[in-house]
């Protein structure tokens, strides 16, 4: 029995349902509602977050530490490259999409326009919103200057890299929040990962409430 | 040639050094004040920060591919445990004090305190402290809870999860903000990895106009 308790627009789950999917590993997807803060659940990961991958009797937290998990047990096709400098690169990427990505973008945008109605947290403030708006500019122009010189984002192979970057980028895009146009690079980049049969069932997804633009779904956009 | 730059109080910096102290690794420690923005350091990392660990030509960033690098190429003593399950342990936990544990208590606390004096960037806001001496108590006895029923954090092996929780609250100790007496098994826990050689050279670092309280530096406090 493997089971992924998710929500359909959090990055970290993202990343890890086109990691499953990436290796053909099938999974039974479970929608997790966080801030219920259900007991059951917190029992299973007691830092109340989604992603939790479970296998049998074994129960996965943190996104990063369930991508080794899955690579090691799972290895293909492999989503880290082959020496350990060029998967130093990988994860450092993993990282800066995971954590600065993160908490300067998605945290302002996704979060105030979203989760907070979601939760029925109280009403997006405007200037978080704006900061996000601001910061989401040079994260683009980052991805645009690093695929000049790359076939994909940390080289010459695919990897966990593209999918953390792909995964926030792809929830921005639900609402809207993207402009793919800054740069040619930045936007084959993003046709190329999208593009994978491993994105199918995310851009399926629909959120009671939230419609996505057009170009969403699109494989053309 | 090997090079970490680095900051005296900064949780990440610190595991990586406890990682390279303990696999015996020596390095060049540089101190880089991130906030001064210095144009030849955002070469190195755009992220703009610290640790950055330089091996003569490479260039590697972002504390968990830093370690994982160190941990592929520096298998001795192992910082990971055998099994893939054991080893998805050991990085949740590292996750949960990289992430959740760094922006709920080290954030709010070490950073109001310290970082925003040496980047002369505003006033300590109370709020946050106060948001951190409250979080900081769950914490511990999510610690003191681990311990109850293991030898180390993640299991029966010191791990990079000891590390991680150590690193963060190791900062925090310097600023008298841990009340160590919230359980035995965490104060027994903290003992047994501050007696580590590998963190001596933590507890001899001192932040000039910060004087840390007289327990900081006792391996029997």
């Amino acid at each position: 029995m493997r089971r992924l308790y998710h929500q359909p627009l959090s990055p970290f789950c993202r990343k890890i349902r086109l990691v499953l999917a990436e290796k053909k590993i099938e999974v039974e997807l479970v929608e997790e509602k966080t801030w219920d803060r259900r007991i059951d659940f917190l029992r299973l990961n007691p830092a109340g977050k989604v992603p939790v991958l479970r296998v049998d009797e074994l129960v996965l937290a943190e996104s990063s530490a369930i991508f080794e998990y899955l690579e090691e047990v799972y290895p293909d096709p492999p989503l880290l490259p082959r020496t350990a400098a060029e998967r130093a690169e990988a994860r450092r990427l993993e990282g800066w999409f995971d954590d600065k990505f993160h908490h300067e973008v998605t945290a302002n945008l996704l979060y105030e326009r979203v989760n907070r109605r979601l939760a029925r947290s109280g009403y997006p403030e405007s200037a978080r919103i704006k900061e996000g708006a601001k910061n989401i500019k040079y994260h683009l122009d980052y991805i645009g200057w690093l695929m000049e010189g790359r076939r994909w984002l940390a080289g010459d192979q695919m990897s966990i890299a593209d999918f953390a970057a792909a995964a926030q980028l792809s929830c921005l895009d639900y609402i809207g929040d993207v402009d793919w146009n800054r740069s040619e690079p930045l936007k084959e980049w993003y046709a190329k990962v999208k593009s994978r049969p491993a994105f199918r069932s995310l851009l399926a997804d629909l959120l009671p409430g939230f419609t996505p633009p057009e170009h969403y779904a699109d494989l053309d956009f």
